[in-house]
């Protein structure tokens, strides 16, 4: 499949350099094509690795990651263009951490909205998925073992095509649960601090939540 | 111990019980001694169980419960009164839901500030520590196996008693998580969004969430 990745951080990188290992043709986009990290990863990544601008990467896509910054998404796709995200899945993977506060950063968006739903509702044509948001990037790729991993959407089609990615991610069937409509990106999102918390008492982002019943 | 115990909802008297259960003396308190629900509790749970006004409850408690909607905590503590409540570990279970604008609820206050932080704020002398918020009322005392439960606060001493006390509800040492000062309370409330939305998605509210590594 052809698979754009918009961002160059942790994230795009690990999920760029995982989804060409399983055999597909990613472009990785960034602000200008070009972009030292992002040559630098397609230089590296193996072949099927690519890298363009947001459109580029959008236009490539059958599939769309977006592994921007929570606060620099909706420019990101803005810059990669309604008509080249149009009918596509996105996956959107950002939080709105905005830490130009200090630590711990606060949400830019949060409680009655979302960045999930803002991105839905300027691309209304486009298949909103937001998944993998609640772990760090290499446990995306890499789940923990037992633990939960969330998506929510208004498509029900892009839901299960994001769930057989996260399979071929290495997450179990079991272990994704569904949170219902683009809205339940409020509570992910809205899970960040918690995670951050977490983060700072277990001295590793390497962990993950598990539903217990 | 005499433990004080505001509010007289399902986690109030759940807490209450399983207190009473334990032989500890219990007054439950609300905004009016007399208050039926408290009244039948009382009458119900068993010897060491009385009900009182929020000062009457406060009074007689070394340690506190705030088991009022999080919505009316602060008026319910002001009522409680600053002096009766003075030097005593305050156990802030209450998450600040308004459901005023319909489901699902959002939080009233959230993001640079928490429930737990105005309650300390509000309240400097007494010792607050927030707790339990994270799960059902019936789960509060009767723990699912494996699951996580956090506690921050700004005073050790008192964290370390409610861990004991969280224990006697039947939670291992292991499953308590210290997440820091009291601001860790953003977290633990936030996290209510998405509670919310995994009661829906499993169709129970008695479950938890673990923390796997």
């Amino acid at each position: 499949m052809r698979v754009g990745v918009l961002g160059t951080g942790m994230v795009g990188q690990t999920i760029g350099t995982k989804l060409v290992d399983l055999g597909h043709e990613v472009t990785m986009g960034s602000r200008t094509a070009g972009n030292e990290k992002a040559a630098d990863w397609a230089a590296g990544a193996g072949e099927g690795a690519r890298e363009g601008s947001f459109a580029d990467a959008a236009a490539h896509g059958e599939l769309v990651f977006n592994c921007t910054a929570g606060t620099a998404s909706l420019d990101a796709l803005r810059a990669a263009g309604e008509e080249e995200l149009r009918g596509k899945v996105l996956v959107d993977v950002a939080n709105p951490l905005d830490f130009s506060k200090g630590m711990p950063p606060t949400l830019s968006v949060v409680n009655d909205d979302s960045l999930g739903e803002q991105i839905q509702s300027e691309f209304p044509e486009t298949r909103v998925v937001k998944a993998l948001n609640t772990v760090n990037a290499a446990v995306m790729v890499n789940p923990v073992a037992g633990s939960s991993i969330f998506v929510c959407g208004e498509d029900a089609a892009a839901k299960e095509q994001v769930a057989g990615l996260l399979q071929d991610f290495g997450w179990r069937a079991e272990a994704i649960v569904d949170l219902g409509g683009i809205d339940a990106a409020r509570a992910t999102e809205m899970y960040l601090p918690l995670w951050l918390r977490l983060m700072g008492a277990l001295g590793t982002p390497n962990f993950n939540i598990a539903i217990v019943r």
